[in-house]
């Protein structure tokens, strides 16, 4: 069983994870991890915290000459913007927060721990946690590659722009994406989303959207039908959802799905040759029948929302007074869709692999492919 | 920290489960779980089974006088077709199935387990399992009974069918949905779907709909935003994904959200006078900011993909020969998202019973109310 | 992962368990169950109820053709002395016992539930739970088997009369423990354990004593040094601890290497000729180093306190009125080490065949011995 | 649910820890934290690294203004020896070991990970790894503080010289431990037992013994006697087995009370007046009876073994070569009992304040308290 538990505030000294349960021999690509911290900072519509860090990865245990021990990896991303806030934060001088912005944690998490100020809660709240999800998830896909899995994302839609996705395999549209500084491999559509994106900062607002992650080459029978909480598609969809601003995860078109009769959804078999393989002309079960992998790519869904920091005010209470009061700006970006993405890859490339431990067992890279 | 397993084949002498954690001192109603089990089997298009299945629960642990005594429970749900399986069973004679359905869990399982017989697999991955959830469920929702908090649902779309859910409290549209065959609280959309329904039957197809699960009264801060794996909203989501065809969570309209401007979407807060007491005009957070519960009804909407049973039988391949072959009708229903909302109340309940024992602490209800 | 509840009270209708995680493909040998569940009852010493009951176990589920498919078993135990306590037991008419017990868990429980009658406490507090544990470690068993691993156990000591443990192999020390109702290997020390289980009889009192897991055949590397909870000694010492009177737990003999200088407890290494094959001339580390099996037996030492129930009645309070007064006897056994001997060898064979499932990974038999 | 997971290799940079799920509100007192680190390091009998290390710890996550936010808590402790192995460790130049050392998990790491070196196995089997967790038990001890809750030990025995423990209450016992430099509150005793370690280091050999562990102040009722894994002895006994080079646990005097019959093992209960205030002249359940807390100390015994490394070559096998070799001395103590004590408070107060978080819930220290 993979284990991982981040720890680290927004504005502290640094963000660190420690994965536990990855198999020995494994060589650790520093550099990966660095690119996809690279990739979750990029994304037009970005705010200004992005052009303070660029985020590295230090690795403080768990490998010895580049490789995995069995021994639990501890990772370190250092936030350089600290430099500005280090007096402030050993003062315990840090700005108070005591008008709960919509849409944030901030009123629930004050309740929730007896709070009047919510810098506490936005310090942890921040998605600036997601960096070093996506170190751990980096990790995954290093050890998912090993055996053929690789994962990647395209954005589908911004602020109510949806991009025609081309029919093509995912790696072509992960090639388009990846060129794309909206991540979206629709070309069209991408001028679409980043005037979407300039009236939205214009109007002082924020757009959310959609994005797919999906994940090739993942062998047949990863989770299982057995127990409600070994469902591949479960935990997939509580790992997605997980990403602060997601809200909404399907397995496939799954919405899309709902609305059509059961002759037009489901994936029909076809003969390869050979008695037990089998292939299919399509894929709208998002890769997952009767909660484990089919063989098919595996196709996670996500509806992010719109940042709920927005420069035009909305309208709030003073919990320190009990005051209508209207909240106040804090640096944000405009929109986060093209960041989210890849931290969705790193989620699912988490669960794949967590599930691929327990399938083949092994304690390193070589028992593993036995 | 709450825990179930369940056990049990659909056509086995029974179903079994097994609930961990639920305080002492908790009056268990047992007509209230069979009345759960009953509103599982209802619905408009429900196949033969359910006029053979009357399911009644009976508890074999975990309650003295009628109360749980800290004790696990353990709940039997006798299948009455068991009747007709028993000699079949005993002999290992069962209907083999080498011909994988689309949309099953057949041919994944096959592969996982190494069979070239579908059988186990759809002995265990069948809906009839939900039932022992369901009356996990009822449990739960007795829990939460005792601090407020009520769970319902409502059906919202079939076949494509969308309903106009009317602009009422919750248990004003539970009410209205307990009393239609489609538990639909919009009676035009109800006919609407019924239609559909019939006419899906006709053609020998299946549909599946969206159904929406909504609690009322949950405290703020349940679940939290500090791990990921402890975020509400991501628990949600793989409860009521890990139900046999859902294959779509929302917490609110979330792809609807996803396309909207942030000024538009988050919830403004509004003065209630007390200091932390804040009331707001809206939710279309569906109840939960940063991974916490923040007062408002919490609002989980599930896609539900159509049956995968159909009469008219899908391209397949036998694994045992290798040559092509079409699907066998097994007796099924035609649409069962009017049931599975009611496992869908279920699998939020559960969740919600879980934080609320973690947040309250206690052995006891008495000394949780403390 | 493997995992399993039980539930069901000493005086209700039945025990069930529900285990989950068996790959598919193992023969279930009811028999096999049936036979250990024997031997937990056996032993000299032991009072009435075990004349009364004879445990059979019958398969609720996860079982097709004798076989397991890999979904979860449920195994229920029946109670024959529900027979006599069915009506009382229905009409929640109970034996009240609100004078707590010294060393049960009688005063605890009532405290920790809120309770002034320890009928709930006792209830499933008693040692008829073990019986359930009993059948999963059967299943256990039969997994390793499949593995080369065999599980038995010895009596080394009752009320002070210690055996002199000849030196001989696992197995045959097991064959001689079956042929001893004291399950105690040297027969000499039998005859005085025969004779302190009569005295204390005879005397209203009770006796415990010390009981010997082995393991032979467990491959090395099962367990890890990498995290704290990995361990497979502390793994062990949990499981084994969790048996209700066992009180203490070794690794070998630890408390007396405690005493020794290293060079007489570390064992040394021998060659076997090729590069990775050792051996060992003692095994004073019990099979287990750095949390690790080390390839020799895993030895797992237990001591269980004595009965808490005596004839001759103990100090306490009558927790109802505040009074003082005097423990009633419950109908119990004088001793109860050899049973519980069985149920030592149940939990250690759970802990090793979950670390094989881990190791192996595999979601059948046949795939793990690949 | 509290979690930890540490990181860190001996002779890497640093070792560090998340803690995850202690309460908001909580005073971080890093004096104390570095106290009990302090106290680890110290004991007679320590190595030449001691007096290399001082450990102290750095927060890099979890706490604003000295206190704890509910945010999960994120620890560093410097290796300072790391200046001496930096630059080895860049060029992956670390010192080879291939000669397995009895007692150590370098055999069983090396089959396990697949390696001919057993580098990567010791750099994280080494007991340096229990500084982490010495800081993880102080953070447990600050939060059972909050609730009258102290845990300390005292060495009972080194080599086989067994301490007289004096009649006095634990925090006396604890005070004469502090003052000695082996942790034993019998100062005859203590003379023996610094004699024996100055023997044995004479000797080239090295000593192992017993600690015992207490608790006063628990409450009662932490813990369950319901299900297997949740007894307190069980999770106390997996928590102080899981210290490296610990092998036995007792609760208690378990081994002792094992010899003893009932009427004089089973602590009477004595009346102090108000109807559920009981009390106990002696405590030979030491504090546990069903699994749960009974209201007296909650009393642990843990049996060392010597410390592995040995001066005095045993014998062995390289694997590199299958060729007979002896051990080669690697730096080390002669004696860490009383280190590992200070190893066994955490781990126990981990246990408690685990326990504790359940039984009260709450997400603050004041929610905790009410």
């Amino acid at each position: 069983m993979l284990r991982f538990l981040t720890a680290g505030e927004s504005h502290g000294p640094c963000l660190t994870v420690i994965v536990e349960g990855l198999p020995a021999g494994l060589a650790v690509d520093v550099e990966a991890i660095d690119r996809d911290l690279a990739r979750r900072q990029g994304g037009y519509g970005r705010g200004g915290r992005m052009k303070i860090e660029r985020d590295k990865v230090d690795i403080l245990g768990g490998v010895l000459c580049d490789k995995t021990t069995g021994a639990p990896l501890s990772l370190r991303i250092e936030n350089r913007d600290w430099a500005n806030w280090r007096q402030r934060w050993a003062a315990g001088d840090l700005p108070r927060l005591s008008v709960p912005r919509p849409g944030h944690a901030d009123y629930a998490g004050m309740v929730k721990y007896g709070l009047d100020d919510a810098r506490p809660i936005l310090e942890r709240a921040s998605a600036r946690e997601t960096a070093a999800r996506v170190a751990v998830g980096a990790l995954a896909k290093l050890l998912l590659a090993e055996f053929g899995v690789a994962v990647g994302s395209v954005v589908a839609e911004i602020g109510g722009v949806a991009a025609q996705v081309p029919d093509l395999a995912w790696p072509e549209l992960w090639a388009l994406a990846e060129a794309s500084d909206v991540r979206c491999p629709d070309e069209a559509a991408a001028i679409g989303m980043r005037q979407a994106i300039d009236a939205a900062r214009e109007a002082g607002d924020s757009l959310g959207g959609v994005f797919v992650v999906a994940a090739t080459g993942a062998p047949v029978g990863l989770g299982s039908h057995v127990q409600w909480d070994r469902r591949l598609d479960a935990r997939l969809a509580q790992a997605v959802m997980s990403i602060p601003a997601v809200k909404g995860v399907e397995i496939g078109p799954a919405f899309e799905n709902a609305r059509r009769p059961g002759t037009q959804v489901h994936d029909e078999f076809e003969r390869v040759g050979a008695t037990r393989r089998v292939a299919r002309a399509s894929n709208r079960a998002g890769g997952i029948e009767g909660g484990m992998t089919n063989g098919e790519p595996v196709v996670v869904r996500a509806a992010m929302k719109p940042i709920p920091t927005t420069v035009t005010p909305l309208r709030s209470v003073d919990l320190a007074t009990g005051e209508e009061a209207a909240t106040q700006y804090q640096r944000s970006d405009v929109c986060a869709v093209p960041a989210a993405s890849v931290v969705g890859e790193a989620m699912v490339a988490w669960v794949l692999a967590d599930a691929l431990v327990e399938k083949l067992g092994g304690d390193s890279v070589e028992e593993m492919k036995r």
